[in-house]
């Protein structure tokens, strides 16, 4: 699961990365293009802790708590009664607040929509996702929707930061204030007094229906989205959807002091698995965020170019994004690629 | 606010509908064109009624009380402390369940989406619109999602009754079952029963985010869907995009023994408010929904084949659609193709 970004070594130490969705496991190698990274696979698989609650293994926490930064492939969550998403327990694991997923435009990959550039940056701790749930008497159901001022602060906050960063002009924050007034309130009241203290960055608030209605009709209007947790789950995979699927979306989780996974926002594709078809575009361009996370400007700059290169020369892509090529010879692609920028 | 279907009368003793949105009002006179409405205008603006509980106004209420059926224009919900949404407040006061929003691609409208024909069936009186909400201690703000079985229950039988008095062919149950596994679980399982019911009817079962994923990459994919309130809300807005926004989506908010009040999807948009410059054609659907309701079948056919057939002609459109043309003109040349019909 995690890797040590600090020591530096040599391209052939490079061993790859774990991955339950095997198929997107050669893409890995690609870093291997000189990047000073060295691997530590770890089985992320939950097991169940003293007191029956469910965990992550210690030595993949260890491994976590000593690199601090993650690369992992899509996880099937076990059929086992209680037991949590997989996903979800890494990020409540690692406090990992922040859910940032960037939705650009592929060039010379054709959707409806061109020109697409933007960042979702989704609250990851709480609100829906709170696991708080009861039976109030027999058919009646209440899920609680939990959101907290610190958590909003520190979202809000990112994404103020993360425009700054990233030289990004505004940040839009998706609410449901005229329903959840509290909550939702809160949450935007959170935004509001980010954007006081962030006044380079243009600010504007917005429904999550009026977003989504915009969003289908001229994606180009936004730039830094943040919102709480279900509607990032919604409207990262909307957006997604816009450039071209699940097959070319990245993402990380980000936490506190620099803690990060990075992941692909797909599945695990159980109906493509071990057929060499899988697009490693996603995980490819998880890792490259990883790389910018960890300050390997250059790294992540030449294996994005190389992806995307391959993409828009049109010989070799996977069946996903309109080629016949397998998933390994689209890889070997991109590999060839970096060899021949150094 | 509401009309009386019962009463036969000449078209020169219709009179207009109440609404808020002034421009959109013209379109009601294309009713006019020999449909048996009378209509009683009625100002549903809340008051604060006994114990200073928002109400709507005694007559509003008996007026839908006793004709069943209503057509409303877009509200604008006052600016006072407390004062609920009007749309929440008319759908809890005539516990109107099911809201159908149904997005069919318009010939000659161009979007980049083709042949979009579904329905978005909304369960409307709980989920996250409950409007439970604590503050548990500062800083900390739960919102309830209520789900219960009765509910869940009416809104899947009809929306499997919706599709076969409809003729189509399936229902596809949205949720998020994953994460919210009591209430949408109980969501999921009532759908589920449903289905057992319906044999007739395909019925399939998506996670929200995969449903938006898919919106977006081929809306053709989907035929009836149904789902809580609030997945209600953003899909159906989502869905409008694809076919032009919401100028274009009619809807109709359904309750038990014919009662239903019809509306359009869109605000009072005020920036345009007073300049004939609004889209009627969300109402005017909505009003073809409203008479295909009360069994109208060949007004309703009439009026919509007129709108339709104004909107492929090109040669009268409003802005929003592409043309030049006032809200009035454009209305005035639907009137003039229903009495060209006749
Ligand atoms: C797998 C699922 C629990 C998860 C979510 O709902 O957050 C996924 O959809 C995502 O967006 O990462
Ligand atoms: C106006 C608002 C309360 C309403 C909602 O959220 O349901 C609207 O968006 C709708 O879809 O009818």
């Amino acid at each position: 699961l995690s890797i040590n970004g600090k020591d530096k070594i040599k391209p052939q130490e490079v061993s790859r990365v774990v991955s339950a969705f095997k198929n997107a496991t050669p893409q890995s190698r690609t870093f291997t293009q000189g990047a000073p990274i060295q691997w530590e696979e770890r089985n992320v698989t939950a097991i169940k802790g003293p007191g029956g609650k469910w965990m992550i293994p210690p030595d993949a926490k260890e491994s976590m708590d000593k690199n601090k930064i993650g690369l992992k492939g899509p996880l099937k969550t076990p059929i086992a009664a209680g037991h949590p998403s997989m996903n979800l327990l890494l990020r409540k694991t690692f406090d990992l607040y922040a859910n940032v997923r960037p939705c650009v435009s592929i060039e010379g990959y054709k959707t409806p929509y061109t020109d697409v550039n933007l960042v979702t940056i989704r609250e990851n701790t709480e609100g829906e996702y709170s696991g708080i749930e009861h039976v109030i008497v027999d058919g009646v159901v209440q899920s609680i929707k939990l959101i907290t001022e610190q958590a909003s602060q520190r979202i809000a906050e990112y994404a103020f930061e993360y425009a700054r960063n990233n030289q990004r002009a505004s940040v839009t924050a998706v609410h449901k204030a005229n329903i959840m007034r509290m909550s939702d309130g809160l949450f935007l009241r959170k935004c509001r007094e980010a954007a006081e203290k962030h006044r380079d960055v243009k600010f504007t608030e917005m429904y999550l229906d009026t977003v989504c209605l915009n969003m289908v009709q001229d994606p180009t209007q936004f730039d830094v989205l943040v919102m709480p947790n279900l509607y990032g789950d919604i409207l990262s995979d909307l957006c997604a959807g816009l450039i071209g699927g699940l097959g070319v979306t990245p993402s990380g989780n980000i936490g506190a002091n620099g803690v990060a996974i990075f992941e692909s926002v797909h599945g695990t594709a159980p109906d493509i698995a071990g057929k060499d078809m899988a697009n490693p575009t996603a995980l490819l361009l998880s890792a490259v965020m990883m790389l910018r996370h960890m300050g390997l400007h250059g790294h992540a700059k030449k294996i994005e170019a190389a992806c995307f290169d391959t993409i828009r020369d049109e010989k070799v892509r996977t069946q996903d994004l309109g080629g016949n090529s397998k998933c390994s010879e689209f890889t070997d692609a991109i590999c060839q690629r970096v060899r021949d920028m150094d």
